[in-house]
């Protein structure tokens, strides 16, 4: 398909921001920052048969999903999103009528944040598709929720529930029959079409010190991250992880991926103790689930313990320790 | 390659802008903007054997252009780069020391410019190479040079010397064999290492109204971008067209390269004829070559016209069309 119809077709008719200065059309998009605010900017790659395949996803779930994943970046720093850039290396058996498709899963998305599609670049490929979104969001002046805040005797908190994205992804790859009492959609769903939690973020950033991931590798992944980077230990209790009730039922390793199955986009932080009953109130007036699952520690050398019950245990970021 | 290793091995030592608050190691970066400034943001695609082959180009020319052709776009809206972020599809088959390769190539140009590595993302593909450059920058609010400024009477301009790039591409590809007599590496050269003239994008910015763009496509393909956009015809002269001496000995179809070569990165432009010569002569303080190519008119019906002396023709984007 023609480059120039491309950006004819996929420039959004008007623009939520009036500052955006210029948007697609020129050799780059110009914009005016705000003043007390910091601009954040985060990118990521999707590529096909590595994180999509297409006898499962359509180009609008593709489209939906490579903003999303940005989105969700935003929303574990606290900001909110406001415009995006997207580049595509598209396959040359694609159709012009696909490529659309595939912005139209962005749109989507985009208009319930009322972001801005403000640039890009496509190149055609002989081989798979590639989509690189940049999304640019905004958090006021030292707002920022950074992994490096955690301190002993915060509360752990997750937002959701965990491990169905990657159940979903077991489901679409056929790796198993589920059983039929269990309704397969909503697992399917939650990896095609995951919710970033920018509201969850929002509420997050106007207290005085929280640290924040969201779930793209797998929560024991992202609370590594948290523990290592504020040097501390976290100590999770299993028995408090939020998982629905169907997924227990749907297969024998759903604990695995509760632990380590990735994409769920939820968020996963601390809190100060003395603040995370305010937390918890304001996210359950805006229907928002959070729940807590551990405690921050003092640095014990290991970065994350799981506490079974039964037993105490290094939780890597990939996988099990027994603990040292 | 593990990401983590890869996330530290490129983490810059020590960042160039105080204004960075978080640089890699979080969801985003963030990053707090200056009033009186505009943000100026663009992105851009490289795909392995479409935009380069490895067995002409190295990890680190293929770094250094993926960054430079980003660049470039930045500097043809009079500002100057900031930060950027990398966002790249590894085959599988790449060693390490191949991607720190690239990342060094990009740093070499970003010293240059004192840009700040603030993010990215990398995954593994199973297929070819794809390198996503994000460029930030700034310019002054109100500065921007845009494509739709060009008005009727205004001097058409280019820096530098046009269809190198084309002709280095064209050697490389060993679509021809050149005369002994011709040194080719600059050719090669500017194909691999171009140098994108932010420079000259700055002294334009400080003028009333300047169009520009940069020439990416082609000359034939930004100038038609240009009358487009503002709604003017431009006529350009053949025989002003500044191309290197080599350049027409080493193959007949030189003047094809200088007018629809693309890649040159070169600025094109045009400004008020009572500003040029002031415009001329802070280029050639800075020793950077500009000529004046040909002029804008009223809105003849067609975008541009070259005159080869003996006739008028209409210049398309990708080709000639006799003078309708």
């Amino acid at each position: 398909m023609d480059e120039f119809d491309l950006i004819h077709s996929i420039t959004p008719p008007t623009l939520h921001h009036s500052s955006v200065d210029v948007g697609i059309g020129d050799d780059a998009a110009v914009y005016t920052a705000n003043r007390g605010v910091q601009e954040i900017v985060c990118v990521d790659t999707m590529v096909e048969d590595v994180h999509f395949k297409l006898d499962y996803s359509s180009p609008q779930d593709i489209g939906y999903k490579a903003l999303a994943v940005n989105i969700s970046d935003i929303a574990a720093m606290g900001g909110f999103p406001k415009f995006y850039l997207v580049s595509i290396a598209v396959p040359t058996t694609w159709q012009a009528s696909d490529v659309r498709a595939m912005y139209e899963g962005m749109n989507e998305l985009a208009k319930l944040y009322q972001m801005d599609l403000i640039g890009g670049d496509s190149v055609s490929t002989s081989d798979k598709l590639v989509v690189t979104v940049t999304v640019i969001g905004e958090v006021e002046q030292g707002r920022a929720c950074l992994r490096s805040s955690a301190k002993p005797n915060d509360i752990v908190f997750v937002t959701g529930e965990l491990g169905c994205s990657a159940a979903g992804l077991s489901l679409l790859l056929e790796e198993f029959s589920p059983p039929v009492s269990i309704e397969t959609a909503h697992f399917i769903k939650r990896h095609k079409r995951p919710e970033p939690r920018v509201m969850a973020g929002r509420l997050c950033s106007a207290f005085e010190r929280v640290a924040l991931n969201d779930i793209s590798d797998g929560l024991a992944s992202e609370l590594n991250e948290i523990a290592e980077a504020s040097s501390v230990t976290i100590e999770i209790e299993e028995s408090l992880l939020p998982v629905r009730q169907d997924l227990s039922k749907l297969h024998p390793q759903w604990q695995k991926w509760a632990l380590f199955g990735g994409e769920d986009f939820e968020l996963t932080g601390t809190i100060s103790n003395l603040e995370w009953d305010l937390l918890k109130e304001q996210c359950k007036k805006l229907c928002i689930p959070i729940k807590q699952i551990g405690v921050v520690i003092e640095n014990t050398g290991s970065s994350v313990i799981l506490n079974t019950g039964s037993q105490r245990m290094a939780l890597e970021k990939k996988g099990y320790n027994h603990f040292r």
